[in-house]
């Protein structure tokens, strides 16, 4: 059996998709229309401001096409963290014009791959720069105002290729020219990779921050060139938006 | 790593696909059904006039098939234009009487297999018969009452065939011998493509259209013995439909 | 690049699959379920009469198992007119008892496999049997009281088994041998093969008729040893049911 | 070409899996339910006491699992039968409560691999035991009060393993060792084999009835390590549940 | 054909995966959610005090994201057991609160790859620490308070890497490595493995405990790497989630 890297983990994820029933939402009266806005908002808001940055990063996102309206993005220490806070919108009056399409359960994670110190002799073996790197990782900002694109993907395990019978060596490697692609976005792309293996149905989930949507496809494409990806990337399903202030949920619903 | 292709972005799309809640239809009473008839022309009208020629494009198609009635398709400088279009309509009477069915996400490219030039040494490198090809790939016109064939389709990543593998010259070789083929249906088939890498399911999608569509079948059909294809193409669903002016709108709905 | 072969075009095609709401149909008022079968009945006898065989040929078959209980079955002159047919439907008030399951879009086609002559020279320069053949296989009659059974299919293009690598003539040899288990069953089986390449999701729409299903299942079932299936062939979802006269709706709806 | 079996057909099958709407079902006021537990006792009493053993069988079933709630199955000598078997039920007061969840079309099937005399020379010229078991399997008694494992199955056409490509003779060897598994649960489990060829997804239904489930899990287990399906089988959904007759229908809904 | 390995059964399982329908939650009287909450909790607190320890385990555990928002768990001697506790559940009030997004049906098992002793002569040729190992295994203990992971998997039946064409000493070997794994993770993990091979979709049910649910992560990672899971492992769908005591379910559904 080939060696397993080693990982850290960080906070837990949730990516929660939603879609608006605009049926019941156009003719809902006014007064139900603003309750559901003021205690969205609220809800948000209060995710938003989480008491420490050590907390976690909650975000709201419209999505476009008819895969989803909104995507509610929680990064928290713990799972129960995660359910207490689907549990607790469920209470707002805004849950009932939403319906959940789809969701993604995982946990922020950076692997043996990056760092052999790191892992051997602990975060304080290493340089400055790279240890906040890895808390960067592991506890992510969500950069205001940007576009985001999420997928899952897997590491193929065809009868040919099948990345988990490929030695440390070569997997490292792989890892490695798959970063050079992604340092080439530095600056342009924020990149978060949260693990789901046992938790949801592929094994990452992947989502990307940019300012320019066209940098998401960029880097998307070029990295699809790389043999990490070209042979060994089995891709689910995309999605895209825009981040947007709980403020603005108002002016997203028209109401 | 194989080099990826160099890629020019004009406008973002948005394939809206929507089916007709018939029942419902059927059983509003006539001033519903006029105000939503009104309503859904206004928006339509409105968004098919876009200020300027360079602010996008809009139409309205029906479509066979129990997979959707209506498809909305909308060019646009921005995903936040797709994104407010797509609130807007929410907003009409007619909203009232639509299921989403599906949608595409991507935005048109233009890829360094059709011109190095283009991509080395700018646009004004090449001469103007290529630059208004090429303007026209970005920023498509629709044409009238045309017949309209769309699909989403990735490049296979097969353990044999794998498109992102070939060098750079092979894939080159492989798209020439490609645009062979549509070259032999200029003036019957007007063909855009959009990347959604990054936004979507699949990695492009594209949009036929043509004024017979035996036409569209046979430009796919003869495509599909193209090595491009053959080897490397891997297609979604199929839509196929036709376009027609938003005043007939009130005919389409049997108003 | 192997070539593709000629085809001729004839009619279009609409599978129209429908279930019946069944929980709606036993509590309707007496009345409106008669309204209903009698705007069903003449909906359909109207579209089974059109004005010229030149026309096109409709028919009704049920339909068993969950996956529909009504296929409405249309062959006309142009995808308009095929679009109109479905819209018009909606008119009725059968159509509120109605769900659309599934649907395919298609056009009989006649390829070069079939006769170099007739593409080469034109229909003319080839005898009146295999004119009259091919015309039959374009604007076919759909025999009275028969069993059904439909199936959409693809060719593969598998990374070993490849069809559309395979050139002109091996595909052509295959196509023969293929041809030659359907003549066994002459006088038993009809068979209409309509393309969907740009139109649906698989590339061709196969409907079966014949007076005994046991025929039904030896056909397709002996075909599947022949290598144009067993190493070409992909097949969807598969229906079976009978066609029945329009008169008797009523019996069936057990009204 | 390779040969095609001959095949021998007994009685068509339907497998007509429902699930119960416990929702409507809780709130039913008891002289509906009353009502719906009488129609459906009668209908199903009425189809399992066909007048003659030659006239088919029926049976009902619970089912676990959120899949299904209860399978209807009927064995009838023509399609038509189970047709008007479908409609019958829809007009019960049971069919309310109930949704169609999937279903399968099929005929019992026997086939040259079994006794070459059989087709070769008739009926009449093989011993009566063989023609005892053909006609058992052609037409299956179902047992009582027995535990019912019901999936679809068909044989594989990939690019290295073909059964379609295989000789008759090298099917027909695999098909005497899978038989020879079958024997060993010979009085302990009673398969039921119903081809679906040109009428269902899959090419076979396959129904397996023991009084002890572990015996179901046995056989199937068993038989995956028999090359005939561990190289050329690949199954469908599969299904478990066990036969109550219908004056428990009562106390299966709690009425 | 290569020897299948003999097995030993113990409890049926059945995991029953609901949702909660929050809209008509939100909306229903206090009264009516009182006795949902109180029914609720009877049942389950009846089904967790089951007469014997012999008699079978349930639990309830809350899941995350939109898959389902509980799983109840239950062992039972029986499928009857199982399918009466079904049933038994839509006679509670809560049960009009809920969905059913999934199951899955299965048997606990313990295979001759495990102990050869075992099943040549009996449990009690083994020791006694091996004797009380498969007795857990067959009669496993829920463990209180822990998170869970559930997923359903099958054993690769691929045209090059088929784990069914392996002789019995290599399948034998390759679960004695994937064995090793598992023991790594002793005190910290616990495996329940249930066949569903005739019973449902995939071949095993596979259902993790674990205080910390990065090891569960782990686990799962790790043991891809194991060849019996990177060569032969094909996984369905992931669920995750924590065991509560059904007294929490008033505060769960925030009532």
């Amino acid at each position: 059996m080939v060696e397993a890297p080693q990982t850290a983990e960080g906070w837990f994820s949730l990516h929660d998709f939603r879609s608006i029933d605009w049926d019941a939402w156009r003719e809902a009266p006014e007064s139900e229309r603003q309750r559901a806005i003021e205690e969205g908002e609220a809800f948000l808001k209060h995710r938003e401001l989480v008491a420490d940055a050590e907390d976690g990063e909650s975000a709201l996102f419209s999505v476009l096409g008819h895969k989803a309206d909104l995507l509610f993005l929680h990064f928290r220490p713990s799972l129960d963290d995660l359910s207490a806070i689907e549990r607790r919108f469920e209470d707002t009056a805004l849950a009932k014009f939403t319906e959940r399409e789809t969701s993604y359960v995982s946990v922020t994670e950076v692997s043996g791959y990056v760092s052999d110190d790191y892992f051997e002799e602990g975060a304080d073996a290493v340089d400055e720069g790279l240890k906040r790197y890895i808390e960067g990782k592991l506890k992510p900002d969500i950069p205001d105002e940007e576009y985001v694109s999420f997928y899952p993907m897997s590491k193929r395990r065809g009868e040919e290729h099948n990345w988990y019978d490929l030695d440390f060596e070569e997997r490292a490697e792989l890892m490695a020219g798959h970063g050079e692609v992604g340092k080439e976005y530095a600056g342009k792309i924020k990149q978060v990779i949260a693990s789901s293996v046992g938790f949801d149905d592929h094994e990452w989930g992947v989502t990307l921050f940019g300012a320019d949507p066209t940098d998401i496809k960029d880097i998307v494409y070029e990295m699809r060139f790389d043999p990490a990806s070209s042979r060994y990337g089995e891709f689910g399903d995309f999605y895209v938006g825009r981040r947007f202030p709980p403020r603005d949920l108002d002016a997203f619903l028209g109401g």
